[in-house]
């Protein structure tokens, strides 16, 4: 269902960028969950962007609860927030409705909704809705990691720029929370400054650049993931798809895999402990949609910002001729630093809702 | 739901690799339509091997209908087909049963189901079950066809061979049926032949290659797709997940996307004919959830076949040690020529959800 | 889905009675509809009671829309409403937060949330949640006029005093709209007269009274409804269920039928203006899930209002002891009155959820 | 989605009454229970019919397991089944297939479908269906029986005679079973005797009865049940209007309550074994979509057949005009008695589904 995702555990986004805010609601979240107020504000933080990298505006996402929490405590109702907009439906933004932002979503909403729809600043496809999603996630995260089940992100590259990956066999609970405490989400501080310098090189010239993030959740238990269409990969690639820059995603050696050898990319089996354990993991922790005990590992593919200042070729709807198109106004060269939390939060709603309907024995792989 | 897919036009696969067969199920079919059914036994030729290059044993997986259909003629009442199996449940596996073959779901199985599973050559997971996909997606194929939309695929790359690949913006409903119509499924003859000889020295040294499957479809309208989380990429790579051997899909530019600036990957738009025309295809015919007027293009990155004869660690689950692993029998040692088909069967069916629960205008474009 | 019903128009509601207001959410309402808030105004003040035979508070129940919405018109994004409570959690509340009333959901709510639920004047579960659902059902019926589809109800039955009936073949339009103009929503004054004595006696006595909600929709297609499980029947009653206090629901002759004979049952069909017709309507408009061009017609019974000031007996959760329970303050003795725009609500928006996902032909049974 | 019903334990049906047969696919079975075919052929027989009350021809519907299962043991798997039609396509009723029966779905099938659908004896449409639900649901009872849950139903009334009722607060788990052990599935012996007459007077006079079908379940734990759509209500009255004579469906009171006073129909509290007991069932043991711990009691109206062989006003589809219909043949005059196991089997379904997809904490009630 449109702006839906999950089953066991349901989030809808509504809002648009220049209407009276976005919100969320999402059904399904254990009664009796503490959310704590300030891990919340620094997750979301996280995404709002204001620093020297990214976009020039700061906004004051903070979420007004609607329903489904007292005294910081969920309840088992619905729980729903409202981020009002600050500055409503901007005056700039009605000269160019008519005329469809290359490589965003502005043509086929056009043509989808007859005209109707609100398409200032993107309307109810402007990434604006993420913050909606970061607090539903920030607030899966808690409830996971009292669980023992820990997710982080970096970004993997930006504009070519590779960062170090996690280990796929070995990435840890500290790696991952150390991660997601940096000021800029790259690992390695070398490969941050390169990243920072390409994107500052794409400002200057009215461009924007892309990059790809890699998350990495550990504690899952063994087993998790409803075959064969019901999985962690369909959910999680069906759910990543949400976050509107998205052109890809793989899982473990991915498109890699593609060109390796069997005997390459098999993940054999030892007993460590007692427990059975993959050797490697070229699989990225999930086999046939169910997860193997090694850390669940993808990465994501984020196109440039399709917001550049370039002019650019488009077309006027209400005349229908030719036209050329340029953006004014300050946009971020990149969000790849912001969409690292955006993946963190979808993968956490993504694997609460599999917890919470999970359907088979998924003891933790002890013999 | 598990072996589901779909929404309006929903795919329910059952069945085992070693039971009584494997089966579909498919509600949402319109009512009224005639099933060609020579062309959909080519269409599942194609995915059955039996060829010098592929599977050493042929399957006659002739479907019977079990319900929904008569004289040919869909009925709207649920489709439902049925494949027997014609060599039942093999001691041979019996021996390996406890033994998880790497890179197969064999040990998620196990812990998932508390060992109850049916594990043998797979069970409820082996890719036999893309029979009975194929079956309904060539009818689907065949439905989409009378609305003026064709699907088409081919092996962009196996072993790192690379074939030539589908103009993003020019493709055309010719070259999609020609594509189909190879013996082997490279668009270059010149590829084709290399990809054999991978193939044919994976199969010499005991071993396995995977690859890449790139898929288009034309003639789809503009505005198709439910945003944010039900668009065309949030379908389309939850359902090819299904596949067991997929473990990367992208859109458009996909992964390349992330390294390139806005100006290179934004696609402009144009007006020919009184239409508006996005003037490249980056974006893969889908910005946003929605189609965009430009041809439906993705990649799905394929693993290496996970069967190799070449001795592999694994454990013993019964008796809790580990052990050395030697899978015997002759194994598909790449399984993309019959992958090629089954992602069209994916994608034929994910459109016709799409189409018949369809909420926007998708008036096509004219101004 | 817990708070949510619909699947092509899929409605979520979200709040609790006395936290920071109620709300709902609506996917998939068609894009380029006005909204005519006068008109909205006016049928969610058929809810609001404040009335002499109602209750005695009246609520202010006018949403604030958060998105979906601009300048009186659906956009195809996600319709989000808020309504805001006027006097949050009353101490008065706290008190009895314990002891389950009767009848109420307190009880179940306790055990299922393990005490976290917020039941403050019945949290989530309370009778204001519909105030939403009438908000959101109210544009249904807009937007379902202008397919000349109309729906009305009536209270049929209150404490035991029967109204007219809808005639189940005949009912028209000008028949539906006026039941909804009247100040006392049953068709027959006389009834009307006695059904309110039947109110202000319970009142004085402390004590409640049930009743039925009849129901009709004109200007159906023919043939809408998916069969077996997702046809009118399936969907209303499911929906139907979402109000809280209703103990039934009937088509047609409805339990009655359970003592007719099928010569008295059943109807036949005839040709009126080359059209097929059946000649009465005993079905209640709906056979095997599907319309079959009369009348839609059902019957809603609900249970006498659960807060009465009678001494009942309860039992403190904290203590784990037996009491006494008396409910202080004025509640409405009867709640039919209010439930008969509620009906119109939920069933206005499950067949605008059954014409945006019909899957048939639905032409309307010309020959 | 037309055919399916359940979300963590989904159950889709197909088939026709003419075609090759009917069947059932049945998502979400606990991996590991092992299913008694004689107890599952002993419930599919109380629906089989073959007294001398009931239908003239026996069905041998012993169902052909296509999947799911291994050696009496559900694997996890999808549960797939079959039951293969002995007669196929009778040329009997071709003569009538354009000629719709009144009561049945045959008129807005033909709409719906175009006139493709197959209609010979109701098609997808007939009671035959019920078998593959009876399989699947008799299965379910063994599962549900195992954790302590058991459900039980008998004719609360044939044609106006009342049979003996379930008591509400105290009927048990050996009464239930009891029931399902008659050959005529009455309480009371007296009362058996009364319908069998009505049934027999029905036979002579070429005409049919109905009647309703009580249904109980006791061992349920409390606070099962999702609310607000998706409560206890919601999902049974959908489920239950997949057989396809039902008319209605009340819980507890249900019509009744609907003249009662509070006093008389709230269900007060106490405190028994150190448990919170309802003192009284009133509610038929849910409110607000939650069970209460008292029995799950609720009654379904069930139509009189609609085939009876007087002679109907009916209309030829082909010629367009008015017709008389004489349906010739031996029917069933009296649906329910094999009814009753199909109520049970739904509903054993649903509360399989609401089971494994509780998210609450269903502790059973203690203090």
């Amino acid at each position: 269902m449109s702006s839906s995702f999950g089953e066991a555990f349901r989030v809808t986004v509504f809002g648009e960028s220049h209407g009276a805010g976005i919100g969320a609601v999402a059904e399904g979240f254990p009664a009796g969950e503490r959310i704590d107020p300030d891990e919340l504000a620094r997750f979301m933080a996280r995404r709002a962007g204001g620093k020297s990298f990214s976009t020039q505006r700061r906004e004051a996402d903070s979420p007004r609860f609607l329903g489904g929490i007292r005294d910081g405590v969920l309840t088992g109702a619905p729980l729903a927030l409202f981020i009002e907009n600050a500055s409503q439906r901007s005056s700039d933004y009605k000269s160019f409705e008519n005329i469809p932002r290359p490589s965003h979503a502005d043509y086929p909403m056009y043509v989808k909704y007859g005209g109707y729809a609100d398409r200032s600043g993107g309307g109810h496809f402007s990434g604006r809705l993420t913050a909606a999603i970061c607090a539903v996630g920030g607030m899966a995260k808690q409830i996971l990691a009292r669980r023992g089940i820990y997710v982080g992100a970096h970004a993997a590259a930006i504009a070519g720029v590779r960062d170090a990956a996690f280990d796929p066999l070995r990435v840890t609970r500290a790696e991952l929370e150390a991660a997601g405490k940096k000021e800029f989400p790259a690992l390695d501080d070398a490969a941050a400054e390169k990243m920072l310098a390409a994107i500052a090189s794409a400002r200057a010239e009215c461009d924007s650049v892309g990059g790809i993030v890699e998350c990495a959740a550990v504690g899952l238990p063994t087993g998790l993931g409803e075959p064969l269409s019901d999985g962690v990969e369909n959910r999680l690639s069906a759910a990543i798809f949400t976050l509107g820059a998205v052109r890809g995603i793989e899982f473990g050696d991915g498109f890699a895999a593609a060109a390796m050898r069997g005997s390459e990319h098999n993940d054999g089996y030892g007993i460590s402990d007692g427990r059975v354990t993959p050797l490697t993991n070229h699989a990225g922790g999930v086999l046939g949609g169910m997860t193997t005990g090694a850390p669940l590992l993808f990465r994501v593919a984020f196109k440039p910002t399709p917001s550049i200042s370039k002019p650019q070729r488009s077309v006027d709807l209400a005349s229908g001729s030719e036209t050329e198109l340029v953006i004014a106004g300050r946009h971020d060269p990149c969000i790849v630093p912001r969409a690292v939390p955006c993946v963190e939060a979808v993968t956490a709603c993504v694997l609460l809702d599999l917890i919470l309907g999970n359907k088979g024995a998924t003891e933790n792989g002890t013999l």
